[in-house]
């Protein structure tokens, strides 16, 4: 049996985020044109608002402590198409389009190594 | 500039999994068939053992706080074909083939939902 909280959270309409203790929950970032994961990252409240306002994707850095828009130094934006949101609103998906490589090695994407007995494989 | 160690966890092959305070690494589900997003859960070191040893995939469950195997009650259970590793090492896509819906309100993809206008609305 599920209660209504949970029931509502999870069937309902209403947008409620569920931040970690941490104030943050997890965003993946994923390419509109493909699917493919591009990179995850964390938002707190402050991220995911200026997120929604601008269209352009900001997180929270949890090294640096700070929001950041990714692609403030480097240009390779992400342009936010549409945020999808997970069953308990923990997590969300940012359908994007990339400016340019998402990850700041600048490969297309943060995932460019596949693991392949025990070693790391570029692929 | 790169420091030696940020260079290798970068580039190298050797995987050093990067898990956070709580001793936990995220993990991001895709259906291998079309790249799509069906999960994001947290591994543990435990976790990510028996991902590779079984090839399902294995979870730590935050607040039952115990290992799981995805599916262990719904036989939905999530065959990993493939894990990729990001350029930091905290974060991994298991590139999957599931065995059912992979959310556990039964919808295929826990990400059902799409934010708009502060709403969420079915997809």
């Amino acid at each position: 049996m599920t209660d209504p909280v949970t029931e509502d959270r999870e069937q309902g309409q209403t947008f409620m985020p569920k931040f970690d203790a941490a104030g943050l929950l997890t965003a993946v970032a994923v390419d509109s044109a493909d699917g493919s994961v591009l990179m995850l990252a964390h938002m707190d409240a402050e991220a995911l608002a200026k997120t929604q306002e601008t269209g352009f994707a900001h997180f929270h850095s949890r090294s640096r402590g700070r929001l950041w828009m990714k692609g403030e130094s480097s240009g390779h934006v992400l342009q936010v198409q549409a945020i999808l949101v997970d069953c308990d609103q923990d997590a969300i998906v940012l359908q994007c389009v990339p400016a340019g490589p998402a990850c700041h090695t600048l490969a297309p994407s943060c995932f460019y190594r596949r693991l392949e007995g025990g070693k790391l494989i570029r692929i």
